[in-house]
């Protein structure tokens, strides 16, 4: 993964076989970012993970292993005790072209991924909610 | 809804039940926005209107009543005189990971939104086109 | 096609029979663009082709005739020799509501168009790359 910050402005480039989560993460770190907004996200993934929130600790999961182009990535990074926490999801695009997507939990990438984010000097955090069991943003 | 912004940067964090073209308002007036740009929308709705542009009177409407991730938000918010109008386009997940979009009319959060604008200088209107019918974009 | 630029912010309106490509291109022209992020894309378009990478010298690639709702515009355009380069993934949307994408190789506006973009100072490159086929992109 390379990436350049100017002002508020952080561009990523990945590279086959790069996990997405850590190096959004890794990207983070390097540029001192305390919340982040993912402003563009395109390239090509391959073994997707997505999930759709259905009822506390009731997450249907599926793994999509076949290359899928980044066709948009939306979503979140903050700053937590152990490091950062994302909150993304991804939409997805076939060979037929047909668009898939969810909560995205896991991605390789397969060619290369273009990811632009947004430093915000907003500080959030994310506290565990016990009705959903998922963390919820709260500003700081 | 909670919103806090920072510079130029708007995030808001919508709760469920709450209806999000009153909210996007609610927090462009409180924040005291000419325009916005939405730069990220994830989260889970329920009841959501589509539409399909056709042509002159004729949008194809389709509501959605269970809950569907929102996989991105795009669009705009401009002030006018009775407040704001919003042009916004959404995508949306189901539990079988399939997307579907199009016009956002309405939604209401089912679990959770998370928003981000982007504040514009940039000042724009609305004005009636009777070929379409439709609200146009003119920069002032 | 019209648009607007205040500090890092462009706002483009595009009007029927225009091609996105050209007028993006037109647009980063005229405000000075080096490296410009797609942040919003809506509006309706016509005759659009789109591809999904599938290995070197092999693009996938399928025309829509019907008009689609615009429902997502992701990637960026950055300055080279000959002008500029375009880089972006499209989310389209159906009568039906279904959502598809791809690879955004071409199309012409429809109705209308509203895109965003956020001139980057960051400078980047693409350079041809021999196992794929592509112009990856590089930090300058």
């Amino acid at each position: 993964m390379q990436s350049k910050m100017k002002k508020n402005i952080i561009f990523l480039r990945l590279f086959p076989n790069e996990d997405v989560n850590i190096q959004l993460k890794n990207a983070c770190k390097i540029n001192n970012v305390k919340t982040a907004i993912i402003i563009s996200g395109i390239g090509q993934l391959k073994n997707v993970k997505l999930g759709y929130f259905k009822e506390k600790g009731n997450y249907a999961e599926e793994i999509f292993k076949t290359p899928l182009e980044i066709l948009s990535l939306n979503g979140n990074i903050c700053r937590a005790n152990e490091g950062y926490i994302t909150h993304i999801h991804a939409i997805l695009g076939d060979e037929n072209k047909n668009a898939l997507g969810g909560h995205f939990l896991e991605g390789i990438v397969s060619v290369t991924a273009e990811i632009v984010l947004l430093k915000a000097g907003i500080n959030v955090e994310r506290k565990d909610d016990s009705q959903t069991g998922l963390k919820m943003l709260y500003f700081k």
